[in-house]
C-alpha cells in the first residue's frame, strides 16, 4: 500500500528516519558511558519501547501507571516511573507491576514515599526510589538542602522502599548552543554538589535520572546523570527543530492531511485541528507545524477539526482534495490525538501500529 | 459510590445541571420557533444525544463519519454532517450512513459536492445537501455573491443530493451582550439578503443551519437561522463563562484531580496538563481553568501530566493527595482526552459512560 492511499488525517511514521534517531542516540549515549530510559511518552507504541531496548536502552521510563502497565505487557521487564504516585487504586496497580518489573519510582514529599512504602511492605515488594529535586525547572523537585536530605534520608529508613539515587530534569534548559552548554555544566555542578552532600551521610546515588531531547547530544557537558530518559528524540518535531537540536530531515513522524476547503481568499482549510495536532504550540516560531510539500505556508490558528492554513507569500496552487503532510510542533500531544499509526519506508507501507499507551491518564 | 471514590484525572458529569442545560436551550428555541440540532462534538456521549432529541431536538449535527457511525448506532436516525467530506474512503462510509439515517452534508466547493453527488448517484442514495456560506468567521464557506450563487445551482442540478438550503457559523460573533445582538442582527440582514437572492433563483432554502453557544440565547435576533447547533450549552466551560453568557453554577462537566507535589514554593502541581484538559486557552481571561474549591488560585502552565498552579493570594492549604475540582476552558476539546465519564446527583455516582466518539478523526 502506497501512504497516499490512507485516509486523513493520519499519522506516518519514516522507520528509516526513525531507526536512525534510535541508534544515533543510543550511540552518542553509550560512548559517553551513560545509560539511556527513553521516555515512552513520545511514542506511546510498544513496538518502539521493545525497539529502544534491543538497541541498548537499560529499560523505560513512563509517567503514569497505566503506560507502564501497556509496556510491561509488551514485556519491557524494567521500568521508571518518573512520576508521583498517590491512591489506593494506583497503589495496588503499582504493587501487581512490582510483582512482574524491576520497578523504580520518584517523588518529592514524605507523603508519596510513605504511601508507596506502606503498599509495598504489605505486600512483601520492594521498588527502587529517587528523590525529585529542582535544579531551576519549577515544577516538581524539592531544592537542594535540608529537606532534600531529610527525604532522602527518610527514603533510606522506610521499608518497602530502595534508595536509588536523584531525579532531576532539564526542561528549563534553552538558548543557542552556547548558552545550553554553558547551563548544562553550570546543572552539573549544582548536581554534584548534591551528590557530594548525599554522600556525605551515606546515602549514594546509583541512578542520577535527568536529561531532555533538545539537550540530548549535550548531555556530556552534564557528566553527573547517569541515565537519561529523553522522549522526544525517537521522532523529533517542529519545537525540536526550531531548538537548533535537530533538521527537518530527522523528524520521523507526519500527519498526512487532506485540503478540504480553499474558499476563504489567500487560506486554505486542511482537515486536521486541534484535535489531530493539539494545540501545542511552538515555543519559538509562529504557527502549528510545517507543511512539507510548501513550507511557505503558514498554519496558523486550528479549531477542533479545522487548520487555518495562510498562504503567506506561497504561489503554489492548493485544490481541494490534495494530501498535504505536516510536522507537528509537539510529537508527544500529537501522538496522544490518535489510535493508531501507519509505518512507511520510502513511500510503502510496511505496518500499521495500534498506540496502546495512548490517554493513560492513570 | 461517592465521587471522592473516583481515581483521578477523570470527567465528572453533573447529570441535575446538565439536564437543567439541555431543557433551557430546548425550551429557548422551541419557544422561537427554531429547531435544534445540537452539535455532539461537545459531549461525544450515545447517552446525551439521545436525551438531546427526546428532549425536542431534530437531530444531531456531527463534524466527521466517525461520530456519525457513533450516533447512528445509538438510534439516531436525522444526521447532519456539518464538514466537507472528501476521499473514497469516506465516501464509502458515507453512503452506509445514508442507507440507515436522514442524512444531510455540507460543503463550499463543486470538487466536494461532486464527489459526494457521485457516490450517492452511484449507490442509488440521495442526502440533503446545504452550501456553506462564510459571513464574516473566516474559516469555511463560500462569501454571498455570484461564485456562491452557481454552487448552488450546481447542487440543485447535481443527481444524489437535494439543496436544502446554507449553513453559516457565528464563531466570531463576541463582545459585550449589546454587542453580540447587534452582532446577530447585522448577520441576520446578511443571511436574509442571501436567501432572497436564492429565492430570485427559484431555490428555496428548507434548512438555514447556524448559532453557537455563547450566542444561543440570542437566537431571537437573527430568526433568518432555522436550525441551530449549538453544543457547548449541554456542559458550558470557563469560555462560556468568561464570554458572559453562562454562570459558574451551569457548567455541568469538571475535572477531578489530585494535588501530587507542593515542593516548589507559591504553588502547587495537580496530576493533569494537557493531556487532561487539552492546552485550549481561555479567549478572555488567563490560565488552564477554574478550581473550584479555591478560585484564587490561578491554573497557570500545563505540561502532559502537569498542571502548574500558582496560589496568587490563595490563603488555603493545599497538601498533598488533596482531590480538587477544575472547570476546563473548552469542555469540547477536555472530553476528547477521556475514555470515559462519570456521572453523578449531588455527590453520588449514578453511572459512567463510555465516550464513544471520542477521537474520531475520520
Amino acid at each position: 500500500m502506497h501512504i497516499s492511499e490512507i485516509d486523513t488525517p493520519a499519522v506516518l511514521i519514516d522507520l528509516d528516519v526513525m531507526e536512525r534517531n534510535l541508534r544515533r542516540a543510543q550511540e552518542y549515549l553509550s560512548g559517553h558511558g551513560i545509560r539511556l530510559r527513553p521516555h515512552m511518552k513520545t511514542h506511546k507504541l510498544p513496538e518502539v519501547g521493545r525497539m529502544q531496548v534491543e538497541l541498548g536502552a537499560v529499560g523505560l521510563t513512563c509517567a503514569k501507571i497505566g503506560e507502564a502497565e501497556v509496556m510491561a505487557d509488551a514485556g519491557i521487564t524494567d521500568l521508571f516511573l518518573a512520576y508521583p504516585i498517590w491512591g489506593a487504586e494506583k497503589l495496588e496497580r503499582l504493587v501487581r507491576l512490582a510483582e512482574r518489573c524491576r520497578l523504580t519510582v520518584a517523588f518529592d514529599s514524605p507523603e508519596v514515599a510513605q504511601g508507596i512504602s506502606r503498599a509495598m511492605q504489605e505486600s512483601g515488594h520492594e521498588v527502587g526510589a529517587l528523590v525529585e529535586i529542582d535544579t531551576g525547572m519549577g515544577r516538581c523537585g524539592i531544592a537542594p538542602g535540608p529537606e532534600m536530605l531529610a527525604l532522602c534520608r527518610t527514603v533510606a529508613d522506610l521499608p518497602g522502599l530502595r534508595f536509588a539515587g536523584i531525579m532531576t530534569y532539564q526542561g528549563h534548559v534553552a538558548g543557542s548552543t552556547r548558552e545550553r552548554e554553558a547551563h548544562m555544566q553550570d546543572e552539573n555542578e549544582r548536581v554534584v554538589e548534591v551528590l557530594d552532600c548525599l554522600r556525605a551521610e551515606g546515602l549514594e546515588c546509583e541512578v542520577v535520572s535527568g536529561g531532555t531531547s533538545p539537550s540530548l547530544f549535550l548531555s556530556h557537558h552534564l557528566p553527573a546523570v547517569t541515565e537519561n530518559r529523553c522522549g522526544t528524540y525517537v521522532f523529533n518535531d517542529r519545537n525540536m527543530v526550531s531548538s537548533g537540536a535537530v533538521s527537518w530531515s530527522d523528524c520521523a513522524m507526519r500527519l498526512a492531511v487532506t485540503v478540504v476547503s480553499n474558499a476563504v481568499p489567500g487560506q486554505i482549510i486542511i482537515d486536521g485541528g486541534s484535535k489531530t495536532f493539539s494545540s501545542d504550540r511552538c515555543g519559538a516560531w509562529e504557527g502549528y507545524g510545517r507543511v512539507v510539500e510548501d513550507p511557505d505556508l503558514l498554519f496558523l490558528k486550528m479549531n477542533e477539526e479545522h487548520g487555518y492554513v495562510r498562504r503567506n507569500g506561497s504561489t503554489k496552487s492548493h485544490p481541494v482534495g490534495e494530501r498535504l503532510h505536516v510536522i507537528p510542533n509537539h510529537v508527544c500531544t500529537a501522538m496522544n490525538m490518535h489510535d493508531e499509526v501507519w509505518v512507511h519506508r520510502g513511500e510503502q507501507v510496511v505496518d500499521r501500529w495500534t498506540i496502546q499507551a495512548r490517554g493513560k491518564l492513570r
